[in-house]
């Protein structure tokens, strides 16, 4: 399957080739306006001439073989038109045409695997069905269905969407500048992971903008992502599906099976990816990082405004975005008095009042020292760009940014506006020119303001760029192992667990206890029996042999009497545990993306404040730390209120044992529930009270 | 002070009327646009002509008595051209000119200060100074210095700014209209309380909106939101200083003092006021209140649109801003598939497909059949309007709505973008004039939506609309009462605190233990020692006479010896009391608005997860119990995991004592705290176990 002969082709057949308006015409005007078109051919049988162009009757016609063949006709001539076409020599196909999985009936879902099987025949490269097609602007290449008006777009985001819509609406920004720009349909054969790959790998695509509504394909996306997280390429992810009905929509959609929404979080969170919440917050970060000629070297970015009210919403919507203004150093605040007018009051955010807005000089005087600041790494310029200019600072505002690009000394800027609008177009350019971007306003404008600093604050190397994907299996049975037997796997993995054994008479029982030395906790050990103390299966705080021998004859009994039918292998014994602090640590298999650990305090924390952290499995104990310390409680891990300190080191090694059970057993666990883990003051470890394993069955 | 003669005066002086660039030209410019002409009178001591109109030399030379006087002139000129208005019967002035407060300097202070006092001396209601005037569009009078393009803004949003920089990109936006248009300026004269309550009662107003630096008057401020309330007008406020920086920027702008910002979250909650993050927010949510020809009648919103991501983005986006879109149906869900393709799956949020959007007929259907679901109060159309119509379904989706709303049976409809742009205008006004109004992109959109759904939810009757606003005092020093004298004023209210009291021989402390019952609890009892423990002042579970004795000695020997400068009451046995939940209470007393109660759980859920409820004193028990239920942590009190359900009356009942104590001790409580009170069980009450009162001194 070539890539290149589908994004990158030499040459090009545009099937139903044609003057009026829906997909044939609308390619053609599309290919004329942004297309190279010496190795494009327009095909229709009934046409010698489309738009004053030569028309080939059939594909078999063309004077030369093709690469790519884009088919603007209906389903019915689809398949025909893809064996000649592959006769042709083609390798990529483009396929508008719908009719076949997106509308769910047994008749679609059978053509779209006709389709399919026919692609892998033939090894073409097919886009769609169901799809608006693509531009590689790089190359000058068209194959798309839809019309927006008309100008250059070239520039360097890579943008795949499953939703046609959401492309045809980021081709009319008018900041938006695209390396390709790709509605990919049902992609069925060439999917949205190898769209995503082959992005990532084009070195003209700066950013890698996604709309997902699901993963078909897991191991091509861990792949994928772990190589831009070490490309430092950054990948912005629109994924559908963060509310349960949102999820139902995406499922319906695409008939993707979209796991739970919170596997994406803590996914993109491992490999760096950015996660966005809507459409324009995805076209603004993109944006951002396409525009901004370097990356700020640090997170602390100054903001200037010209009235004092937009710099209080600055600084208010920046902290509520988790934006970190540093103060400025006295030089620059010296440095910034001289320069602004006496009634203003050097801070940052900055008022810098509007009267030296209509200064070209001093505007770049103020932006050059804001800069200069050591611990500014960024500038956000405060300003509603209008389409209609009616206020002249832009003028100077723009002459000055200008120089100080020139000068040579600039760290990045964006333009930041308060009220949503169309941009003057000319201004636009220009500053788009000069490296600046203008986002939207300041919910969505600091929201792509924080991924851009999350992104620079991400390192690849302190991130296990791996999932545990499990294989595809047809097992759908779930065992739950016994306490002893869960406890006995832990075990394997450093996790410590309470000694003790499993007996099966009463004299074992008195000698194990006096073994394991007082006080012991007795546990009818079956893993048929979940709710043991329910049915008088634990007897604690046991004292002495006798206390224990007593205990095990009434725990048997019990169990004989409430449940009969239960398979038991005895009773377990352990040495009682003294009470720590209670943490839940526990693991759930994604059927996609495979084991991801979840870490909390016990009880309420876990199940009021949702204070949870989750990881995708394998990672190992630095990563564990970090899980920790994003838990809005962590500071009671820390000696909280004169409390002794927690043995976070043996927690974290703990959990990071879990990880690495949970990814080596990919394929055997299920569900794995510590409930709880006792932890114990610094150097004193952690203890595992309870244990729950559930295995494929 | 006549705010008529400011705001709705029959006749007008431009003083400074001219033809240049400038606030004497531009308000020319302006009245030219916009004002009624008869009643305006241009004055310029060197100019017979402006723009083609008469110009008198001097006020006095004016033919008739004026009502207000529009000063574009300099500060030095100010308070002569004021004494010549007075004379010619002006009760209202607009003064442009900057100079004051705002500069900071003590000449600008003082400046100031001549201006209010001449103000006072001649009763002119003024507006600024260093502001950018009003428009009065209902009564068509200009005082207004910033141009912008062209067009009739006549609507319903009355609109106070102390920034003229917002007044102005309001303006600038297309789908604003408005009763009233007002920078306020330094608001030294005519406060921007005046003005709130001047749109409140306005007939033309609709919908209030505010852009607010501090309050200045807050018994005004209380007054007018009181009467908002009562009357079920909307008034929206942006409250800069969120952030600390941010309310540095807000006190450094207008110098007016800015509480704790917590306070207005609470204050306005209780006022039923919407509070937004930005301007844009502003905005949108005036507009839409606006704008809307009747509010909803329930929450439940329906979500319609023409593609599965934009669906996807309304399901998600929706849910995170709190939004609730309950089932359709299954009448409806019926009547959708009868109407829709049959590859698309009804729901709600609802992918329409594209297809039914080139059908005005199927599109009004659609439209109407999910509007007669029963749970339905309100719907939201996503597209994406653009400036420049390129795709046709516009047109019947306009064609559509509009014969929804002929047909009588609509409810309300709001059009939501996923993109920001300029809206076209002409189906802008065309929405617009069928009461659809056109929302910012989802995030502002969806937050705008979930104002008006709070707002409909929002019943005053349900709020004690009452501030306990303490009398302005000189005193500045605090005293700390001792723990008794606290507990004795709480008790008065209704606090139920341990049994006990102070005593001063060991016989007296053997006597109050006996009677009060074992075991007891014995504190020395001194205003002057707060760490009582620290200092061996504190023994707990006595159990004994002679055990109570001797605590008694020991105690005061122990306050002897490391508090020799302490006044010592003696020692203060009280029955110890069985534990039961933590909670907080406590009371702050704002300089401005007065005493606001506090409660949360105790420690970590107040400390660490910031888990409060705050509400301005008074109040009484219906409310204590919502701030109860809006807690995180409420699941706690109603029986978690099987444990006792505590007794919410009791401590509902508790903190409206609280709350009557604080509004009935405004002028004298600076600070209560009562840490922690133990809960008890259902029907057992709660107990103050160790309270704290600071009075000012």
């Amino acid at each position: 399957m070539s890539m290149e002969k589908l994004l990158s082709p030499k040459t090009v057949a545009i099937v139903g080739a044609s003057e009026k308006e829906g997909f044939g015409g609308d390619t053609c005007r599309n290919v004329l306006s942004y297309a190279n078109p010496d190795n494009v051919y327009f095909v229709n049988p009934k046409r010698d001439e489309v738009f004053g162009r030569p028309c080939c009757h059939s594909i078999a016609d063309i004077p030369v073989d093709i690469d790519l063949v884009v088919l603007c006709t209906p389903q019915k001539t689809i398949e025909p038109l893809l064996r000649e076409a592959a006769a042709k020599g083609a390798g990529g196909a483009v396929v508008y045409a719908s009719g076949y999985s997106e509308v769910g009936t047994p008749e679609g879902v059978a053509a779209e695997e006709s389709l399919k099987a026919l692609c892998a025949e033939l090894d073409i490269s097919l886009m769609g069905p169901n799809c608006a097609g693509f531009i590689n602007y790089i190359d000058r290449v068209v194959g798309f269905a839809f019309i927006s008006d008309e100008r250059d777009r070239t520039g360097s985001v890579g943008f795949v969407s499953q939703s046609g819509q959401l492309c045809l609406s980021f081709m009319d920004n008018k900041s938006m500048r695209f390396s390709y720009s790709i509605s990919s349909g049902n992609s069925s054969v060439v999917t949205m992971e190898d769209y995503l790959d082959y992005l990532i790998d084009d070195a003209h695509t700066k950013v890698v903008g996604l709309y997902l509504e699901g993963v078909t394909q897991p191991e091509k996306f861990e792949k994928a992502l772990r190589k831009a997280a070490q490309m430092r390429k950054p990948v912005v992810v629109l994924k559908a599906g963060r509310s349960e009905k949102g999820s139902k929509v995406a499922a319906s959609h695409t008939g993707s099976l979209s796991g739970a929404d919170v596997i994406y979080d803590a996914l993109f969170q491992k490999f760096g990816v950015i996660r966005v919440n809507d459409a324009e917050e995805l076209l603004a970060t993109t944006q951002l990082f396409a525009t901004l000629p370097t990356l700020p070297r640090q997170a602390g970015l100054a903001s200037i405004n010209l009235s004092g009210g937009e710099t209080g919403i600055c600084a208010d919507m920046g902290e509520m975005a988790g934006i970190e203004y540093p103060d400025f150093e006295e030089e620059t605040l010296e440095k910034l008095r001289a320069l602004l007018p006496s009634y203003a009051s050097p801070a940052n955010p900055l008022d810098t009042t509007a009267t030296i807005s209509y200064d070209a000089e001093v505007y770049a005087s103020v932006l050059q020292t804001v800069m200069d600041d050591p611990n500014v790494g960024l500038v956000v310029i405060g300003y509603t760009l209008l389409h209609e200019i009616a206020d002249p600072c832009i003028h100077h505002m723009a002459k000055g940014i200008e120089s100080v690009v020139k000068n040579g000394r600039a760290k990045p800027m964006v333009m930041l506006p308060f009220f949503e609008n169309s941009r003057n177009p000319e201004y636009l350019d220009k500053l788009n020119g000069l490296g600046v971007p203008v986002l939207p306003p300041p919910t969505y404008g600091f929201a792509a303001l924080r991924h851009l600093v999350d992104f620079i604050g991400y390192d690849p190397d302190e991130n296990t760029l791996e999932l545990a994907i499990p294989e595809k299996t047809e097992a759908t049975g779930r065992r739950t192992l016994s306490e002893f037997e869960s406890a006995s796997i832990l075990r394997e993995y450093g996790v410590r667990t309470p000694e003790g054994s499993v007996v099966d008479t009463p004299e074992a029982a008195a000698k194990t206890a006096d073994s394991l030395g007082y006080p012991v906790v007795m546990k009818i050990a079956s893993a048929d029996i979940a709710h043991k103390s329910d049915m008088g299966g634990v007897a604690l705080n046991i004292k002495s042999a006798d206390e224990a021998r007593e205990a095990f004859e009434r725990i048997m009994g019990n169990a004989r009497t409430y449940a009969p039918d239960a398979r038991v292998d005895g009773v377990y014994i352990q040495k009682m545990l003294p009470p720590g602090v209670e943490v839940i640590i526990g693991v759930n298999s994604d059927p996609q993306f495979g084991p991801a650990v979840l870490v909390g305090l016990g009880g309420i924390f876990v199940e009021i404040f949702r204070d949870t952290s989750l990881r995708p499995a394998p990672f190992g104990k630095d990563e564990a730390r970090r899980m920790l310390k994003r838990l809005k409680a962590f500071p009671l891990f820390n000696g909280y209120r004169g409390q002794e300190a927690l043995d976070v080191e043996a927690l974290a090694e703990t959990i990071a044992g879990v990880a690495r059970l949970a990814a080596e057993r990919r394929n055997e666990i299920v569900e794995l529930d510590i409930n709880p883990v006792f932890v114990y003051g610094k150097g004193k470890g952690i203890c595992a009270a309870d244990a729950l394993v559930v295995v494929k069955d």
